[in-house]
């Protein structure tokens, strides 16, 4: 898998995990263009990739991700000064988004490991993963209308992961709130007391993922995925083709006979 | 803002918070007809102002709204009788749905205040508010299907407040509940012990609403609402147009700049 | 209401309420396709019958169901080697997500009282189900995955029982849980400690159920199915029409009497 230079990102490969830490520490780790490009770039070699299984985001400096970087903002405004047509903000906006729905579908596992700052595009990250595992003392918001602006690419996201009833007042009335509300909000799975409790958390994660068949999760996903945008016979038939492929499939004959035998499947890690 | 005589409600208007008091202390404010089209005209001017940045609906004499008044239904049937061709049932009831899309979809920020009963229609109507407080010993429920007839207009928004999992026990079964478990199914957002506790929670969520800049609230409320009814791709490129919009207009240029000087934005109230 | 001879199924009818239970005790009540066949048949009969108010699917022997009955499997290969044309894997996958349509769309109640092993296709009844018990010492899990497979009739029922944020956790990592994370994801809706207060929590359920308008229910639980299928309004329109119907029909007529009289309605058990 190639990625080329990431000026923003730490890469860290153990197995079929990819560590994707976020290293911005001037502004706990806030995206800025460049990084979220890397974060692009990342993903389209993770999904193109049968090496990688699931890949975690975090923080590196002891933050999770800020948000967007107000810097951004002041260079898209000189760029609509030397071009009036142009329109630098629904660009930089709108690239975000982009991102989100890349994380959301990566046929791989995705897992933010959280603590610090989780606010703003960081929260938006949240809400495209697999599993959240956090710290019961990481800080959530969502401040975007406090400075006069709406939370537009992650809006869709954040009713998506935790409903209307809960997405509109978080995002009205913009209360901050740690992990054991996150947790009850479900927007994360996991809580953790402290960063040893967050490591023994992560890796039970991995190590249950290390059993799961890579491609059943892959198509799991998918079929999920798939809810809501299309009639339920239409989602149940391609489900039940996807079943007989899979237990047709090398994976699924394995994890069949290896159940049946009561040993590990070959592909388990 | 000019609403006309009220003879059901009582309103009362601080700074650009406006208290709307369901009066009907003789059926712990359940709603008849006149009540509904009074709320209608409220809530049509408060849409159509300004000057109001969010409305507070609560009952007077300690219940928030025991349902629809029966008598509406003594009414409906004689006007039946008297035209058999007529659908009064159907006009009375669809008044009611009409009410509620309303609320749903006000621009400005909807907090319920809840005490006593909370039940049927005044359900319905903690399931289309932004932001909604109980009393620990509020009274939820459903009573309608055992009185032999649906919670019909109400099925709808209670299946969007706390999922269909949820509202169909409640519909079906019938149980009452209280405040503590509103707020584990996610119908409400904050709980109060007693009356002092519940006068901070709304102080407390006015004082934010009043931090976060009104435009970018309900253009913030709009795009959630909008979810589900459009392709992803759509409500991002919505999304970023409207973030463009409001970062380049005079609440978002405010917004952004004082938070870089760390001052209180003049919008602020 | 007549089903024919059951071999995996046992029939209990008291009142109008019809226990079935799952009876397979060599393999935890996991079902084969002839189990399915046999569920398919009773649900259309419950369906068509007037007489049955509720149904409470519960498992023999201290288990639920552990889900499907692996020898199907086994059957299957045999008929794709003998007709290499033919798709057994399809067929078998897919009658169970249509057995999981008509337990959801049942006019009836549906109760599920959960005990032992609540694993894959057994999770999958749960999340059609009306009201659903739980021992706290219940065990759920969906562990396809791990078997290379994935967990595909089921994927869509779990996403709209409990959200695509707990669902693609559950399925993607694989963790077994009990009752109170089964309440807490809003799996479940009541919990008991031991098989006594099991029994009370069903009374309980019943005792509610027997006062309830069974039309009522049945008209009900139409509508909120119908949610998210339809436009707002469309749906608004035909709750209006049935909550007419209903409150001009025998059974709303006498239950809005009985109310207004505060006796029971002749049509409560």
């Amino acid at each position: 898998m190639e990625v080329g230079q990431c000026d923003h990102l730490l890469l860290h490969r153990d197995r079929a995990f990819l560590s994707i830490i976020f290293d911005r520490p001037q502004v706990r780790n806030a995206m800025n263009l460049e990084m979220v490009h890397e974060l692009e770039r990342v993903m389209k070699a993770v999904a193109a990739s049968d090496e990688i299984r699931a890949v975690i985001l975090r923080g590196a400096h002891g933050h999770f991700c800020a948000g967007g970087d107000v810097k951004d903002m002041v260079q898209a405004n000189e760029r609509l000064q030397q071009d009036p047509n142009s329109d630098p903000f629904f660009e930089l906006n709108r690239a975000f988004g982009r991102l989100l729905c890349l994380v959301d579908q990566l046929p791989q596992t995705v897992i933010c490991v959280l603590e610090g700052s989780v606010l703003g595009g960081g929260f938006g990250l949240v809400c495209v993963s697999d599993v959240a595992i956090s710290l019961a003392n990481a800080k959530f918001g969502l401040p975007e209308t406090g400075l006069g602006i709406p939370p537009a690419q992650i809006a869709p996201f954040v009713v998506r992961r935790i409903g209307l009833t809960q997405a509109r007042y978080l995002a009205l009335v913009g209360p901050w709130f740690q992990g054991e509300e996150a947790l009850r909000l479900g927007l994360v799975h996991r809580l953790a007391e402290d960063r040893d409790a967050l490591k023994r958390e992560l890796d039970q994660v991995l190590g249950s993922l290390a059993m799961r068949g890579p491609q059943a999760n892959a198509v799991t996903k998918r079929l999920m995925h798939a809810v809501g945008s299309k009639p339920l016979d239409d989602l149940l038939d391609n489900a039940a083709h996807a079943f007989s492929e899979a237990i047709r499939g090398a994976e699924g004959r394995e994890g069949t006979q290896a159940f049946a035998q009561k040993r590990k499947p070959t592909w388990a890690l």
